[in-house]
């Protein structure tokens, strides 16, 4: 049908959903007329790069308003923010797993509720590149934990639930066939290491508040290599795992800066 | 010598610092001249609960410029917001260990940085109750994990490195003489129980996207009761195990809202 699966049977039997970090509801706002044609959400870490994503998409779409400045939906709440133009959402999630988590879980709510259907999701956000040239953009074929499995382990009340975290591939082909009109960024689809930290976590000799030698860290690396990762970050296992248990088409790209 | 301990015999070699997610640098600011008397930071979620609460702090101090408008410092980053208040840093996280934990890393080397000396690090959040009163505010002596432990576990590499999660005793207790003077708050001391997710983690069966059995969750909520358990929130573990990791005085405290 095209709709998102929600496998909690209590959902429906509430008489109020409160999307509380959203500052939505579905008491509060008409959630079918705000947002039932959305078609597309695209997510990434900071609210400021959101917006101006949002601003991008109103211009690329030609779309009334284009310009001038776009208003937060979730201004009620300092969480997170979220705009749209035309049939795009664009929202931000926040540092790390926990962060993104809880702001899926009301997105995909919002999606339910809103009778929205065949949407399309994905995060745009930047990562630690590895073995790539700086500025290339990594398409994520599947995302995989520091031991390099493609596994997100959720805590579930005192049981560890086991997901799966590959994302559409595709979407990742689709989007991959779109980047070759963009010359300026070398792309290539590969798999998306997601760590629970930046400094010690990801190895940084630098920032680390403890020590660590750099031996072992090329070691690391090199096998996270071999085992076909080509970039690190901080949300991939959480997004594609809760996008496969929704039945929602994901696909996450990263732009390595440095 | 009450300065704060970073066990990482790089961070002195290094040229140049940057705290890139506060948008501040050991060769870009004069870090000693803006922070070495800082005494207090206080952390918690809500970029606009900090600022607030600096402005709270400006009042009760009796400060210039009390009840205007107090300056971002991290004004040039929406990672996260950071005010001051004569002694007081007051800086906002965000939500989930990943999120504190950047954010901690280079607060505690800014301080390190800055000289600071016989600095006390308290937490200020919400969080839900287990059994206690809605308004109360619970003092952690020792946050504990979904397992009841008091153990923080990081990836560093490949490595699990298992610290501690014990807070300043001495500190709790002199919390909770203050708040004798304050007969709106009931106040205790108790375990913390820290989790990686919101919804699924603290088993909200109206918010989750999976299903579970209300017996399940009451059975879990019970045993974690017996434990010391007093309420539940997202952040407490990775605090407790920074500040202690640094040689930090440190302390949580959370007010339980409904």
């Amino acid at each position: 049908s095209g709709l998102v699966l929600v496998k909690n049977p209590h959902l429906d039997l509430m008489e109020e959903d409160v999307l509380y970090h959203l500052d939505l509801g579905t008491k509060t706002h008409n959630l079918p007329a705000m947002f039932g044609d959305i078609k597309f959400v695209c997510v990434g870490g900071s609210p400021n790069r959101m917006r101006a994503f949002a601003q991008f998409m109103q211009r690329e779409l030609g779309l009334a308003g284009a310009g001038e400045d776009v208003a937060d939906i979730c201004a009620g709440s300092d969480r997170y923010a979220m705009y749209r133009a035309g049939p795009v959402l664009s929202i931000s999630h926040g540092m790390g797993i926990p962060s993104i988590s809880i702001m899926l879980h009301e997105l995909i709510k919002l999606l339910h509720h809103a009778k929205c259907r065949d949407v399309t999701i994905i995060r745009i956000g930047t990562s630690g590149g590895l073995g790539i040239e700086a500025g290339s953009v990594v398409i994520t074929d599947t995302a995989v934990d520091s031991s390099f499995q493609p596994r997100f382990e959720q805590v579930v009340l005192d049981d560890v639930v086991v997901r799966s975290t590959e994302l559409d591939k595709d979407l990742a082909e689709e989007l991959l066939a779109c980047s070759r009109d963009i010359p300026d960024f070398p792309t290539l689809i590969g798999h998306t290491m997601c760590t629970y930290d930046f400094y010690e976590g990801q190895g940084r000799l630098d920032g680390a508040l403890c020590s660590f030698s750099s031996e072992k860290k090329l070691e690391y690396l090199r096998r996270a290599y071999e085992a076909g990762v080509r970039n690190i970050e901080m949300e991939s296992t959480a997004f594609a795992a809760l996008c496969g248990l929704c039945g929602l088409k994901g696909e996450s790209c990263h732009f390595h800066l440095l």
